[in-house]
């Protein structure tokens, strides 16, 4: 059975998503419809490339994600499909996918997909991605969608500081839970992070430990989350209204002495 | 594969889109399901009919639309399944399905429901429409389901009022985006809305366009959008919060000298 | 064709909901994933309960159910397979299927699901809960999933009082539309829910009636809901709103004299 996964930043109010997925249906009535998730922020590439990076490699290969985060439709950004890892991609050449493309192994073959004539200007999720993902999940080669391409736009992306003791990161995303996400992976490496070890931050005092049941109702943790990010949370409660703390803010933790 | 297209004014929140998923499947268990949006402003039969209208064209032909917004449940209202245009209905008689019925050509068969014994006074979505859907999904001919009627419903409909450079709408719907989108359509012809022309809309001044990528973050644009539907937008923000704009509203156009 | 049933507090926002259907589909690509609801009250287990009790027997035998409200992730708490009624459920052992596994005639078959090595500490709706969902909706046999475990932990509940001409009972939830749900059944019996007879609900007065076409708009009713339980409505309205009413909250009705 092909799966077509769908992320975008349309929002679950409107008819945007079911129109694609009539637009898949069309050429590939029996695919496996998945939502990854279609409330990225409105227009934050950097936002859908996170979601991609967690949730790609969980699914079987041969899947297409049709990702749709697109502030730039109309202008002259390049739409494009993209095989990587064994995975297809159907996006906007924007940086959207070029993340999860470089962590599979990098590009393996790559076109810039055509607008047909009678496209909107507003919606080429429905015109131009949810045709060629159908096609795609319908065994077409991905040679036959458009010109070959080689490179992908890269995303324009956050940077870590290390100064003495302290590490600057960015707040990547803010779950349903309220965990506030930090663009701060197990494998960049601060040995300050060591379960039952104290840190502060922005001031504060919190143990970085490792399960919510191992502190009180209210009390915040900070822990490498089930990506193996570092996350800071408040058990049976929401991190980011606790802390105060917003999408893109930069946060500061230091190694207590 | 049959394909189920469902609507409705549940949220997303309870229960109740998955019950009567449940009752699809019970009589079509290998049916694809595409849910269409189930955010429909409570009670609001004329957005339900605007999102049913953009969509139904996308969807393959033998598409069942099971389509519930439905604030006279328990009263007398029929409830109906018809065919039109190669599509399938099945929705309350309350104007929720004819726009698109006459836009597919007109209704075809129609059928009016039987309410089984020991179904719900409040819940028809499950008892009623559901196992309907499904057995249309599963290829029962519609004549099984019900008694032979005629004429569907029409929907209470909006008003467009021009009155010399001036033009009178009203706001159909708000999209995810903060995008206002206008009960007027490019065959309603209005000379003024020509591309680089500027027009006065409740007395400011706002340029029709083309494309969101030829203005500045932050500002208002008027297009055509990808409906053909006119529609007020600000780039990479929300034109409904700009501009104070709520569905139902009465908005003037001017065409500037 | 199989069908896995998802009920989880994870939200639509983050990707944690299609990863969790990426590793069901691992193992089985052609399952029907139908959602139930995500957007439980986080952590609250007996919302989450009475969710799968208002749907489950709507569903065809042999549906799998993957229901995930876990606040005790990481704690000693088990994760469960059971057999119930035909039905089968994946869930942390905390209470939440208990209720409507008891109203299914009791546990045919249990097995505690072992964690495998490299699980996260918090995530075993994707580590844990989704690959079991995923096997025995691909046909393994309950018994090869885990040790056999022959009683689930009860959930905490809550208590109905009469005294009087008085009852007082819990808010259970309130719907999409603002209905307000008590948790009060058809067959808990009280003589003064008789349709047309009028009650005191925190000392206003309101009629107990059948549907929601006999009132004016804006004006109160109760009623028996679809689920045969006690519910107070607002036509046209939100009664949460109207009334002030959060779930949890205790509400007394007086029967007039």
């Amino acid at each position: 059975v092909p799966i077509v996964c769908l992320l975008s930043d349309f929002g679950t109010k409107d008819h945007y998503v079911g129109v694609m997925k009539a637009c898949v249906l069309q050429h590939c009535p029996e695919a496996q419809l998945v939502d990854l998730t279609h409330r990225v922020l409105p227009h934050s590439v950097s936002e859908g490339s996170y979601y991609l990076e967690q949730s790609v490699s969980h699914f079987p290969t041969g899947t297409v994600f049709l990702a749709v985060v697109d502030p730039g439709v109309g202008s002259s950004r390049k739409a494009v499909a993209v095989k990587a890892g064994g995975y297809f991609f159907v996006a906007p050449d924007n940086g959207l996918v070029s993340e999860v493309v470089d962590e599979l192994g990098g590009l393996e073959v790559g076109v810039e997909l055509a607008v047909p004539s009678g496209s909107s200007y507003t919606f080429h999720g429905r015109d131009v991605f949810a045709p060629a993902a159908g096609r795609l999940a319908a065994g077409s080669e991905i040679g036959s969608l458009g010109a070959p391409m080689a490179k992908l736009v890269a995303l324009a992306g956050n940077t870590k500081a290390f100064r003495g003791n302290q590490l600057t990161v960015t707040v990547l995303t803010i779950d349903h839970f309220g965990n506030v996400i930090f663009d701060f992976h197990t494998r960049n490496g601060w040995e300050a992070l060591v379960p039952g070890k104290t840190l502060r931050v922005n001031d504060r005092r919190v143990m970085f430990g490792a399960t919510y049941s191992r502190v009180l109702l209210g009390e915040s943790l900070l822990l490498w989350n089930s990506s193996n990010l570092l996350e800071l949370a408040v058990r049976n409660g929401s991190a980011a209204e606790v802390w105060g703390l917003e999408v893109g803010q930069r946060v500061t933790f230091k190694a207590a002495p």
